[in-house]
């Protein structure tokens, strides 16, 4: 049995677990403040259960993750105050003295899903979150692809439906797949938040067609094994069936030969560890840490 | 010096080489018919110039490429007379007697791309042609990204620009990058094909807009090292130069650190192998043939 040291360091609070192989045998949730504040409580509370064996941290970007950067593992520029240019990998590693690993947060919910979720065995997938924002990753053989930076699938291009007047929620991007389809852009177009509007057909119609019209690209860019979508909007009874249904008629039998025929009851599904995703990626990437030193 | 044997398969034409490594020393067009009159001149031709270390073929598809298929390297359905189920792997390895390596057209001239063209020393990009129709592949870690079959990146998401009546030219979707953006779509929106039409601004504005939508949601899903574009359409002088200005305009600033500021002369190329990228990704196959014996 191993002991490791888990955060997931999310812009409004850190989830900080200790852990005994993969249970969790003491947890902690702490505000997100500052760095001295917020990184100094998570190192207190992983060093007063004892010695760990590694850290792993699923942490808010954006963040260097450019292997041969001086400054790896850092957040780089981010609106959010004092955490700027702050070395997240370098002081746990540094102050707990062990091996440590880090990925975005939705990497780390994809790996969480991949090892021990929805995502099991399989070579390749996208995960995806959709709430407030839109998040994703298009997860091989192991790992996030990264490219040149982050992905940032919540911004592809998406085709505005006939009708729909709404403007977009996206400073940058007009009809992009976050502009039209996160939360903040169903509360606007509606006037109420998504949870006041579950009975109302319309509404969730056009929420799966945007949502289908990004999988679709997604699904022709990469052909995933599977798509892992989660995230407060995907709460809603019955949208993850309607995305199902308006993803088949969109890919209209022009796909990949495994999911052109057949249901996709298995191609679009939940994440299976829910809210903990993040925070089991965490311990997933402490145990690669200590499989690497 | 080794000598292979390199097959550039295309729907209308056969490229034959026999090489001494990269060197081609003997090759032939031959029309495509039938697999038997097809494969067999193909096989003959090679035969007659001595044996060969090993064969590569860049193949049209649809194409199983799937590594634990009875059919690996097989033609799968094809609305090509004639050519549905051939295997083509199996019968030019087995004909000639010596290990074959089979990938699908723009998966052979991305790898030509990378071993000896524009995306030399990249682990990653995109490979795109954009002529009668539209093709491309994610290239990661020295190969072309299959995930679930075939990536039919000519497909994605795009949005309709106001004004733009053109109903599309894909029988499977409305405002695809293929169905508003390939050859085809070109001379039916303006009534001439792109040769024709080189001095009219309008046109290659439009073009550039749609071809920027597509790399736009390329870029936020994989972040690709570099685009490298080719094809008929992309031979308009100027397209590209539009391409790039009209993608930092939709990018908006927001992207992956590493190609937010600056031009994007690196990031959008023109292949360097032009129109035999296809035939030196099949000799880069029989190379990997001959190295995984």
């Amino acid at each position: 049995m191993t002991r490791y040291a888990a955060i997931e360091a999310g812009g409004t609070k850190f989830r900080v677990a200790v852990t005994e192989d993969r249970e969790i045998v003491a947890d902690i949730t702490i505000p997100t403040t500052t760095p001295d504040e917020t990184l100094g409580a998570s190192v207190d509370f992983i060093v007063s259960h004892g010695p760990a064996t590694a850290a792993g941290i699923a942490c808010f970007g954006p963040l260097d993750l450019h292997p041969d950067s001086p400054t790896y593992g850092s957040i780089t520029a981010t609106p959010k105050p004092d955490w700027s240019q702050t070395p997240v990998l370098a002081r746990v590693r540094d102050e707990l003295g062990v091996p440590a690993a880090i990925d975005v947060d939705v990497g780390g919910a994809a790996l969480g899903e991949w090892k021990w979720g929805a995502a099991r065995g399989l070579s390749d997938f996208i995960y995806l979150t959709i709430g407030t924002g839109i998040g994703g990753g298009l997860f091989i053989d192991g790992k996030v692809h990264h490219g040149l930076g982050h992905p940032e699938m919540g911004h592809v291009t998406l085709e505005r439906v006939p009708g729909d007047e709404y403007p977009g929620h996206c400073p940058f991007h007009d009809a992009c797949f976050e502009g039209m389809a996160a939360g903040p852009a169903i509360e606007e177009r509606w006037g109420a938040p998504g949870k006041d509007l579950v009975m109302r057909d319309e509404v969730w119609d056009l929420e799966a067609t945007y949502i289908a019209q990004a999988l679709r690209s997604f699904t022709y860019v990469a052909a995933p094994q599977r798509f892992v979508i989660g995230g407060g909007v995907m709460q809603v009874p019955g949208l993850i069936e309607r995305v199902r249904l308006e993803l088949t008629k969109q890919l209209a039998g022009y796909a990949t030969s495994r999911i052109r025929s057949g249901s996709l009851d298995d191609y679009v599904v939940y994440p299976e560890l829910g809210q903990d995703a993040g925070l089991y990626g965490a311990i997933a990437l402490a145990m690669e840490a200590a499989a690497n030193r």
